[in-house]
């Protein structure tokens, strides 16, 4: 197809498409003139990809680059490819002042995941993201001991083997962390506005209109 | 206390302090002579409150101001006081500028929490977010049949019996709040980390090192 069918199946503007071209986030086209080149379905998903990391995943052009470089490296196995889509969805966490909490913290969070059995790389950007969430809990009186965290944990990992067993490894490497992108951000914010209605639920199950007619409400 | 102890004890500076009391989110003190005021337990709770709404739940003055009143308001049951605090942490949603599909998605929301048996005030500004995150899934090819949505619904739930279970109601209106605004705030973000590293340990396991060395990797 020519670049103006990419642009409108993909939905994506031409000067746009050219953008993504200069940048080396979609590989050029078949050349078949001076002036015009040809493209194919594998160019629209490689759009589809890009799409989904700007406008789900919101990240930086930078960010893009290192996800589609680790798609278009074909030696990298699928696990790293993935891990460097999710790496790039983390957010940058700062350490936190307190040095001897900070470092305090970042054991708990190796510790945690390691008492879960969970196989991590100790690298991973989101371990350091669960330091800070630890300490941060911690130092506004919230509780952080296992009987606290471990229901999170345990229902984490539920939906994870759940969400990973959907990813669809079989087909192209763009499709698969395209999925991946999208499932962990739009599924987790399904689930964190599931989780406030079924707060409400529960209030209302246990403090609710009839519990208040009782005069057990105040 | 004075004033001095006050910003001492709850580490808000005087300034602050006086702005939060003209414009009403704290009680005046109790008034010993005509340039002097002595604060209590209490004051110093509704700061807690208070900084809790503006650093964990990122709130504007005026929907603290709603959050307050409602604390304030003995009257008001329990149930109510939570929700105003709730609904104030729910994000704005427009509607769809497809109205049709945005009226079908609203549908399938109310038609969802209702077949989970939920207790949801029809107006809940949560409903609104929930059609949103269905039309964003559908839009983007992702599953939102109830084979797909009903993990992170029961998952949800399970969290909620265990996070409303721990919500100080015995205590002050005040406490309950804070607890409740911190509760959803942060173990949400603390929940989203430990998703994402269980689908890292579960990438892992299923496509990682063992499997790479085999060759089934790529």
């Amino acid at each position: 197809m020519r670049i103006s069918e990419l642009s409108a199946r993909s939905q994506v503007p031409i000067p746009t498409i050219k953008y993504y071209l200069r940048e080396g986030l979609l590989p050029q086209g078949e050349q078949t003139s001076a002036t015009r080149a040809v493209y194919d379905e594998d160019h629209l998903r490689r759009l589809r990809l890009i799409r989904a990391l700007i406008e789900v995943g919101r990240l930086p052009v930078a960010a893009i680059r290192k996800v589609v470089a680790a798609v278009q490296d074909e030696d990298l196995p699928v696990h790293h490819m993935l891990g460097t889509a999710h790496y790039a969805l983390a957010p940058d966490v700062e350490p936190d002042a307190d040095e001897t909490a900070w470092r305090e913290a970042r054991d708990r969070a190796r510790t945690l995941t390691g008492d879960l059995g969970w196989s991590i790389n100790p690298d991973a950007p989101a371990l350091d993201e669960l330091a800070q969430s630890l300490l941060t809990l911690d130092r506004l009186g919230m509780a952080t001991d296992p009987e606290a965290v471990l229901p999170y944990a345990r229902a984490a990992h539920a939906l994870a083997e759940h969400e990973l067993a959907g990813v669809p490894f079989e087909g192209p490497r763009d499709a698969a962390v395209e999925h991946l992108v999208i499932g962990t951000v739009l599924y987790g914010r399904l689930f964190d506005v599931l989780r406030r209605l079924a707060q409400e639920s529960e209030s209302s199950r246990l403090l609710g209109p009839s519990r208040a007619a009782d005069g057990h409400s105040v």
